[in-house]
């Protein structure tokens, strides 16, 4: 007979597989898809880009695509409310800029990244790629992303 | 000598205690405290009190403090962007509505929460007490409420 190649039973995976697997954890493994604007974008229309793209966060770059801000849900609401002329204010006014911005890399702990997420009392993390003059935006972690590899330890384990 | 009580060493602990942290973990030990508002309050008035007390999420209850409605920081800078006379649109006009509000109990585990905040891709839910009229909100649970969850399981077992 032919061997069964391909297919083998594991079973319940151990307990210590659920210290590994959190250990193990890495930004890369986790992260999303991020969105980036210019500097020059109106707030209204960051805000259309946060809807039409269904995130968060959005990721200011300048010309280079080198990460230069930050814009949280919470900063163009804030904006939104105060103002009356959102198609005239760029978003380089009101984002949070470098270096202020918390990032992480894709080969970082998800562990570690939580803590900066938690810490900063911050929503997003852009994680980035560091080039000698700037740094490229490459992904996007949130807390969603932590809730899913919180459920991932579960799921993984029969919990 | 006198012994030495209220300390004592335990070590690192076990892998099976991580399984069982996960699986003991309830909404009631990580929830937060809910912010209510009525539902005649304005979007304008809405978006002030988000921001006085810093959540991402208001929970809209009738006059007999029951569960009718519910806001994130979406709805409204949807709404914000859309219409300029916040002062005059009540909030039950855009809140999500009962039934179409998802929620949990304290005594829930995280897990079954934490899934719920994933498949209705939704910030937070209100933790509530059923009464025979209505639903009490008691808690609101975050997906900042599971990151913290993440990084304990971590901390407990010394990750």
């Amino acid at each position: 007979a032919r061997p069964r190649v391909g297919y083998f039973y594991s079973g319940k995976k151990s307990n210590q597989a659920v210290v590994d697997s959190m250990t193990n954890m890495k930004v890369k493994d986790f992260q999303s898809i991020p969105v980036v604007i210019s500097e020059n974008v109106s707030v209204y229309d960051a805000i259309c880009q946060m809807f039409l793209e269904d995130v968060g966060t959005l990721f200011v770059v300048d010309p280079n695509s080198y990460l230069t801000g930050v814009l949280s849900r919470k900063d163009l609401l804030r904006t939104s409310i105060g103002s009356q002329d959102l198609n005239h204010i760029p978003v380089h006014i009101i984002m949070t800029r470098m270096p202020n911005i918390a990032y992480c890399f894709k080969s970082d702990g998800l562990i570690q990244a939580a803590h900066k997420l938690i810490e900063r009392q911050i929503d997003a993390l852009p994680v980035v790629v560091q080039h000698p003059d700037g740094l490229e935006v490459v992904g996007r972690l949130t807390k969603t992303n932590i809730t899913r590899a919180f459920l991932s330890l579960a799921e993984n384990h029969d919990l």
